[in-house]
């Protein structure tokens, strides 16, 4: 049905988009008849019964976001009674349409949509925001019928592109995308960096619908209700951007309809709505932001409803169309294992590259993401491999994340993205909600430390350790070489949840054999000897200053231990403790990180109850340079050197 | 001059801005007059030089961006030798226009453009990149004449946005402020963020300028040298957008004209130019960013420069009227001291907002500014008390930091931002570019933790102490009570740099009298005697709990010591250590944030290499979710109960 759409649509394509204006003046030509006034009468009565479970869900939850739900209540009638195509009894169906709630406050209403359709009971629902209940303040994936966390505003919109993406290239599949959004967070800048990737990509199976309703949190948006503003931004992205009355659910269902027949673009539906709509002495008022409302004011609602009961009308059936894709996790291989002799100068970030492609051809379900960092963190050899499957998100890595969120939503794939790990910061906060939604999603940074040299501070990742760490579950690998570096891919390809592979710029050395054995969560004991007074601890380049120290120390009559985590995250405890008691309890670790949340900490806090252990750790202190590797290594605390004199401070 | 020139303005403000197309057929009746040939070859033959001059240090640098410099010549002679007014003497004139290289790679056309003006040498400039020079890769704050750090895209126009509305609406002042933004990065979505910003403020003062050289890092952008949907999405987004031939001096200098004609919007140029322009062989060619070019390349353009040396133009002076400000950093006091009783029970983000008013109080060069949370935040008690210095940055917080980097520029201010803590991570990469600004900026992050409650996990702010913390030269402050949070704003005032201020939500009571002396990186001990067995390390709500455990293991015959942090960093290891020691060695942090990068890893860390110590930390552990706070508490592992379960444990 909607590729029928699609071929009739031509004559539509051709007329200037800013010709659908509030007034909606389209004939019927291109096949569109508006459903009866029975149809009509049942969305909007199903809309009402919408506003009051929000208001009632809310009241007993004594918080939450009724006038958010309220103004979006014909938007979400409209979509899930009667544009839509999914099961409610199966809400994960791979072939069902997504919708996503980018205004996340407004989880009201979309329990209040769940509720109609049968999936979720009345006494479910009234147990929002309980600490035993899923139904929670803003939604998350413990509920079978979101893919996505949201909450945090503005980033619904870069995983519903990455889902349309998914739909129209790698599952080639009918099924379409829904993107509700405030107009209070369209003032992040992640909205229009996936609406440019939207246009980019043509995803003409993606409809963002903007849920005007004038008002913030604090005060009305600079916009306010100028519509034909966004629709300029808009159109200005590359959508085709038509302006509704978003409590009309006539103009709402024609708008939806015309969405089917754009082809190349994806569509905007600008929805004029008000705050709190329907709700007496509330309706466009401000300071009603986030505030249960009174149950009285139910009243009102309830005598506007002409048919009581659940909605008569059932959603449209999927379009039965999407693969069949098994991931078996735990099951994908390198195609080949890692190639390289002992001493080859390999960066890790290049072994990540060749990693990317052999895992690639272990699952055809593995994709690439990457912001226009390619060449230098050589996700380009994916690229070359499988053009298909790698999606160049340019400057913007917001998105890039955002995208490869929902590129893994209902597990269609694998995606790695990367960019320089300094830049993964710059999306800080799409990870931190990533973990919330338990987002299957691999992260390689590359470019790390003071080591890159002579580009400077801006281009050096000294916090990402800290930054992916912090994620709850999250796994953060940092490869010491390139055979270590094409195993932590491997792993990565094979957990589910977050993965982080910390990867470096300068070719240093491989020091493992090929059929070297890696754990995650276990460190590999490079250096040792039964006369050991430390252990140094290191990863990626300090592990090999930590080797040049141990050479040095040696020559003094020092002997030290090396460790290599391998494994930031979890970290290897045991390990740890077996060799600081076996040298006699001390620990130095170095690491090209600033101190704050990095490996020193790590081990610090892994030995902190571990009796007659004591660590110190070597980090970047300061804002870093320009210069060269080795000059910056010692300039800011961290060579061979630093670690020597450390040594003998320490022992 | 400017005033004139906007005062001559009217007629053609009201002219459709899209007129301004790629041929400039504007009449000089708005007193517009070309400059001579002998200027214009004056200028042409600058942005040559400066060509050779990017070349030459690049490849004495064997890195480095000159393709990138190079089709940005034209644009930054005419800048800086016709259009500014500065004094190159004295590059921080706070009267001075400003220059912000949002597209920091291009750094060598900068260092060139000094080197024209006479305030660099040429032998400093071919320092660029080396260690012990501050001509680095990418522009930082560490030379005179640059405001603010580049190099991670896509952040300049926030933070010359930030500058503008300081000279528009605080300074009051004639200087103009200028941006040079690269086409690849304005796919960020800061860039968007900060247009908005600028239009719904009517930055007059302010001209964005686009590079818009067709080719990213590793490919073509998507918009290539469509420079009219460039025009759109800026005129869409409120800017007075106009395009030129970003090689040609007298279409710029026209435009940078009109720019100073424009009044009420912000000014957007277009300039459609060639990567590597005038360099053989490489200009408009892919594969050849941030790579140095072969220096023979530099004899074709030799020979295009007409009058050989330096050139004879001079800048334009700055019109001297900036007010003098002296921030007299360490002398900002609170105009009154914290009112509370013992035992009230106030939110410390309450105090947070009470005691920004008694510090805006205390200097006139404070400034406020949210992102549309002002009132959960509490600042909107300093809107109503100051409205003149409060700015509104919507939801968007990666210009919100930006513009906050902006306004400190030159002394100018100093910018407080809030807004949840959470939504900090947002803007995770302006906070970490903010420390190579060696920015004085002060974020007060409010919700934090679990123990916001119902609102759930989005808007829990669980890993913004790693965050924190991880920025070099930062100062974090958890003030527990109100009376600690209200001194915790006062020392923000008097620290040059990045201070974080972590607020909570629920009301707590008041533990400190008013009178209580506070001192930076020192921590309170707020329960101790002579029999304790373990010292308990809290902060905010977790410091409470500690009480509360403390209460409970006394009447079990277990003495605690109790430690409130206040300064998380510096952290206060000599308080711990005495703690430690006094009490036999153990230590439990308890904290309402991820483990990583938190306080139990700062404490774990400060005591590291203290012998006969041992650690142990509780924190939130997965992902929470919505529900009470005292049931979050407690599913979370951070309750009085789960304290003294964790003490029985350990002792």
């Amino acid at each position: 049905m909607v590729r029928q759409a699609k071929k009739a649509s031509s004559a539509r394509n051709s007329s200037n988009s800013s010709d659908h204006s509030e007034k909606m003046d389209m004939d019927t030509s291109n096949g569109y008849h508006c459903p009866n006034g029975d149809t009509l009468q049942e969305l909007q009565d199903c809309a009402n019964r919408m506003r009051i479970t929000s208001i009632e869900i809310t009241a007993a939850a004594n918080s939450g976001h009724p006038t958010s739900s309220c103004s979006a209540a014909e938007i979400v009638s409209t979509l899930f009674f009667h544009e839509m195509r999914y099961d409610p009894s199966n809400p994960r169906d791979p072939s069902s349409d997504r919708f996503v709630l980018s205004k996340g406050h407004a989880s009201p209403i979309l329990y209040a949509a769940w509720l109609e359709t049968g999936h979720l009971t009345k006494s479910q629902v009234m147990t929002l925001r309980k600490i035993d209940s899923d139904i929670e303040g803003h939604p998350t994936p413990r509920l079978d019928f979101v893919d996505i966390a949201t909450g945090s505003l503005g980033q619904g919109l870069s995983s519903a592109a990455g889902m349309a993406y998914v739909g129209k290239y790698i599952d080639k599949a009918s099924y379409r995308v829904y993107c509700l959004i405030g107009d209070g967070e369209s003032a992040e800048g992640a909205v229009w960096e996936a609406a440019a990737f939207a246009s980019t990509y043509k995803l003409d199976n993606l409809v963002a619908v903007f849920d005007v309703n004038r008002l913030g949190q604090s005060q009305a948006t600079p916009l306010g209700h100028d519509v034909q503003t966004y629709q300029k931004r808009l159109e200005a992205f590359g959508f085709h951007a038509i302006i509704v009355d978003g409590h009309d659910v006539a103009a709402l269902l024609k708008a939806f309809h015309v969405a089917k027949t754009v082809s190349e673009k994806p569509v905007a539906i600008i929805a004029k709505t008000l705050k709190g709509k329907g709700i007496e002495g509330v309706e466009d008022q401000d300071n009603w932001h986030g505030k249960p409302v009174p149950l009285e004011k139910i009243k009102a609602i309830e005598q506007r409803i002409k048919n009581k009961g659940t909605i008569a009308l059932k959603p449209q059936p999927p379009i039965y169309d999407a693969p069949k894709v098994d991931l078996k996790l735990g099951h994908i291989k390198l195609s080949e294992g890692p190639n390289y002799k002992v001493g080859d100068k390999v960066a890790t970030r290049l072994a990540y590259g060749t990693a990317l492609v052999k895992i690639g051809k272990g699952s055809d379900r593995v994709i690439a993401l990457d912001g226009d960092t390619k060449n230098s963190t050589f996700s380009d050899k994916f690229l070359k491999e499988f053009p298909d499957r790698f999606i160049e998100c340019f400057i913007a890595e917001q998105n890039l994340v955002g995208v490869a969120v929902g590129a893994a939503t209902r597990h269609r794939t694998i995606p790695f993205c990367s960019t320089f790990a300094a830049f993964f910061t710059r999306a800080a906060d799409q990870l931190r909600v990533a973990a919330i939604s338990f987002a299957n999603i691999k992260c390689a940074g590359s470019h790390v430390g003071v080591s890159i040299g002579e580009d400077g501070p801006s281009q050096m990742a000294l916090e990402d350790l800290a930054l992916f760490r912090s994620i709850p579950d999250s796994t953060v690998f940092y490869p010491t070489d390139a055979v270590s570096c094409e195993r932590a891919v491997e792993f990565a390809a094979n957990i589910q949840g977050l993965v982080f592979i910390r990867t470096g710029r300068p070719a240093l050395p491989v020091i493992y054999k090929n059929d070297e054995h890696f754990e995650i969560g276990k460190a590999k004991v490079v250096r040792q000897s039964d006369s050991d007074k430390i252990v140094l601890v290191g990863a990626g380049v300090t592990l090999y200053e930590a080797l040049k120290a141990a050479d040095i120390l040696a020559k003094e009559g020092i002997n030290a231990a090396v460790v290599d985590l391998f494994t930031i995250k979890p970290i290897d405890k045991e390990t740890l403790v077996k060799q600081a008691q076996r040298v006699g309890g001390k620990v130095l670790t170095v690491e090209d990180h600033y101190p704050a949340g990095g490996l020193g900490e790590a081990v610090a806090s892994a030995l902190g109850d571990t009796p007659n252990v004591l660590v110190r750790s070597l980090a970047v202190t300061g804002v870093p340079r320009s210069g060269e590797c080795d000059a910056l290594l010692e300039m800011f605390g961290i060579s061979a050197n630093c670690i020597v004199k450390a040594v003998h401070q320490f022992l």
